[in-house]
């Protein structure tokens, strides 16, 4: 691509906060040109109204789906929730639009699984068959020819990410799993639901969803694609009283005598080259903050009392890595970008 | 005992916040007249001085321990670093006054782990033979009769009470147990150190001591005592940006063939009695802001996907339950009182 | 009145903050009997599935107000939205019951005032007429005798407190008070509303309401009877990221040669008597958390560069001294109960 | 300045909070060539170690001073306590380094007042006289010539642009300002402080420094610049639970017959040409959020009840505009470059 091509952005729902963390990002971006941002609720009100944080920096207005012309743009994030980017992706499509979907409708290959969990028909499952899974680490060859990306869940994010190496040395138990994971409250979305609010949320912690969430079915098609053992994961997710952030402890038995430098060596290797995988030092503490605001996601491996069980720790930003960063990344790579433009961002500290 | 009588308590070590916790809980407890709070360092300071939360409540200034005539008291609790009460405890018991530690110089039965894990010698092997752990639901009649108590660790005491009913009925793994736990920052102390502070430990979440801590020598020991087999634990300490309040999520792989309603029954007849344990609905996500200043520790069972690996969630305040409600809770059984007594604050919330 | 007696007390609204402030405080008040606490949408459902901080304290169910039989209780309290309580205060009354209103309705001695600022029509002005305002250390005597409480706002609490013995002795200009005052986000409610959401109102600050907020013309109308000068009052309330707490830091120009030992004597002698205002020393710098989960307010002053102007500041915790706790205070005097009855909870802190 | 010049930067001090932001922005600021971070402390230590957020972003380690060479650098920073920077300013001088200090050792132009406030003697008063006050806004032609820069303190940077439109243009009574001001925790620096921990500082707050703070008499000198009358400032900082951040709210009584609109306009005029103030529209509730990790300071006016006082808000990042990022923008126009270079972060919301 040469230097100057601009891409036309389309976002669809950007009033919530992956929404306006992409905002963020497109806003500096140095190819992305806001087409759009489309809001039936809040048309015609300039997105910096809502927004101040935006004020001198993202002129558009929000603007009814109709008069978006979304059909004109290069590529569209869809920030919505369940449901709405498959009703709209066939259209955009044929008019040539790539599609990057921010939740989950182009997430899951197996339509019934995805029916099951989201409680509703999947309204074009011939373009789920076709959507790539959007984590570049992963995947990155198909999402750079992609039409459509299923941009990974935060949580899923982590999980697959501290486990691939481990699966793909078939080192691991694969089939009892567990990771306990935390992610700040923004994770939740900028809904007005009681648990939400900050009397509840904060000084307070809790897990949730511990019987079942839906992380888990996307977390296991995908981690299946890394071994031909059967994958068994327990996930408990838990909410922390911070807005950002997201920490997951992994627990796999080892199945390999394999002594401590292995082990590392197996994750540096794995990501060496990637300019948004941070392996640290055996036995690092990684924290949330120290991937603040920034696409960098952090991993530390452990193995307590040198015995049979590997603790990995991840963490992220979960609306950059986990969320709008990773649809940046996608983007980078779909339009012939370099891959990290506009995400260089260093994390914010303190 | 009668109504009237009082215990005179002294406290070693009022200015830290299991210290200051002591003394909201004493302040209002019926049965206890504060004898002496020694502090070398601020001897003559009105203790409201320190902690204005406590003007026109406590009107004791803090004394210099050899002023502070701990041999007159009835019972003296320690909230110092490890090491000084097992310093001063042989005086304090030829004088007759029991002994309530809320750090680690009585916990562990076995000296050689002490020392190996606080790199310090103990002064008196003996006593520490004598030494009762003071865990009233596991072991509330040694603690009527004890001269000296190793109050529990913050972490150890929602590790026992969340495995015991397992252990016991011989329904999991003991060798594989997992005990993934996060608390507030105040466990952490009032020390002045670079990772408590606010700008550091808030909007923020990190592991530490993943490769060892001193909890878990303690909580091995004691778990010991409830199965003939082998336990190994593997527990991961977390940093929750909140001051009081701990979450522990544990999962221990079942060996027996047993449903989730005889998984519920295991806990709520082990616990029907306990004022102090509550046992929520299966299924349940105990926040720990619901057990907030309270000596109340709540405890929810899951199953995921009806498999093979139980899930406890224990919520408590880290302070009160896991420290000096704890202390409390032993000093009322040691003089005879309704175990209860001072100690049926409702939690705050919000 | 005899040790014995119980009183029965009904609670209109228990689904909010200043509701469920009002059940902890009552779940251990030794004259108080919890008698119903209504909700239409949530009948039949116990009060403690809701609130798991009151398991096993609080056995009640919520029941809808056709119900509740609030006609045989001796008092209500509404925790009600503005508007609730006036409706059903003429038919409580005729029954014989004592109501303590923790919204506006009864306020506001000037019906058009009201009626302005909560954009309603007030149905029971008569009423209005008759109704005492519950602040005890400036209303004491009018408490004990009414059968109608408005139990004062949260804001004007700290206002009037820390004006009242400048204006009494008229020792400052009246028409220019500035009250710049902060509160923590519990005083908002347990409103869904997107500014209260943790994500939105954590790690931020910010004022509110500066143009008007309908604590002014209360505080206006109660400061108005202190002095016989016409009161200027610059009220400007913000949202602090904590929980509960409330610092109220008011500014006031002294027209009186007065030396700071002096105006310290005005404040210590107005409140040597009252239980729950602590007058600090001079100088002092209150924190809201030494009033955390309390009924208490602590004041202190300064005179910057020994100038013209004097700085109240003042604390308390706004869902207790500012809320819950001053209806008990109020509910106390009016049958006759020792005033601090229920109500000696110490301060939490860390 | 032709494109690619680099400007070579030494940073003395980078450990604490306003050293490593200072990092965060020289890091992916396209003219500036980190040379060398002192610490004698942690000599040979690698930046990334202690800050992980700068991994793989900065390679430098700490150096000590006698090995850094500072000599060599076009321009170092001073971000260290106070009396640092004179001592080793002559020297540098001398090499031809500029010199920009963030600490108020050339803050203050007149030495007797600096050694009342910051107690030790200043050594190089000569030098002070030669210092320009780093604030752009007001002071830009100076700055662009200036071989020394003292940066100016955050608090003072909110209440002179807040309050300069006013008494540039006479409107308001200069002799009793009001400023009420509230910073994040940050502020405080990086320092272990007990009232800086996490289970202090939380979910708390209060005023500090009532009767005199080291930031009003920079503030005075600097606005006795804009107007002939006298100046009298009553200054109050409060502690906000909150890590980064800091809001004013500053009280002027009019002293002219002046309607909004032309309030407005004198803000709106004042401030149309700079890229990091924000006058936002009139009666606007600016929240500290909308400017985190960014260097835009924002303004909002008020008049409550049109009377005759006037409530400025104003908000900025306390490390940015208010400290590292002010520093930035001096350095910018110190050599002739763009002067919003490296500085257009876009805030982080959430």
């Amino acid at each position: 691509m040469q230097g100057k091509k601009m891409i036309k952005v389309g976002i669809v729902g950007g009033t919530g906060y992956t929404g306006v963390e992409l905002l963020r990002l497109l806003a500096t971006h140095p190819h992305a040109q806001l087409q759009a941002v489309t809001s039936r609720k809040e048309d015609g009100m300039p997105i910096a109204d809502m927004y101040p944080s935006l004020r001198g920096r993202v002129s558009l207005a929000f603007s009814a789906p109709e008069k978006a012309r979304l059909t004109d743009c290069d590529v569209v994030f869809f920030a919505t929730p369940h449901g709405v980017a498959m009703a709209q992706t066939p259209e955009l499509l044929q008019a040539g639009v790539k599609v990057i979907d921010l939740a989950a409708d182009f997430r899951l290959q197996d339509t019934p699984v995805f029916e099951q969990w989201y409680k509703m028909p999947h309204s074009c499952p011939e373009l789920l068959k076709e959507a790539v899974y959007g984590l570049p680490e992963l995947n990155r060859a198909a999402i750079k020819d992609a039409r459509i990306i299923g941009n990974p869940g935060c949580y899923p994010t982590t999980m697959q990410l501290g486990l691939a190496p481990l699966l793909k040395a078939d080192a691991v138990d694969a089939s009892h799993l567990i990771a306990d994971c935390k992610s700040g409250v923004s994770g939740g979305g900028r809904k007005t639901e009681i648990g939400m609010l900050f009397s509840e949320a904060s000084d307070n912690f809790k897990a949730y969803g511990v019987s079942g969430h839906r992380h888990s079915p996307e977390t296991l098609e995908q981690l299946g694609k890394l071994t031909d053992k059967k994958v068994g994961l327990l996930f408990t997710p838990h909410l922390v009283p911070m807005i950002r952030g997201m920490h997951s402890t992994i627990y796999a038995r080892l199945t390999k005598d394999i002594d401590n430098a292995a082990l590392q060596a197996l994750f540096e290797d794995a990501y060496k080259d990637e300019p948004f995988v941070d392996v640290m030092p055996f036995g690092s503490h990684p924290e949330t903050r120290s991937t603040r605001a920034s696409n960098m996601l952090r991993i530390a491996l452990h193995r307590p009392d040198n015995g049979d069980t590997v603790v990995v720790l991840v963490v992220q930003d979960n609306l950059v890595k986990g969320s709008a960063g990773q649809a940046v990344q996608c983007m980078n790579l779909m339009f012939g970008l370099e891959e990290t433009t506009g995400l260089l961002h260093v994390p914010v500290m303190p």
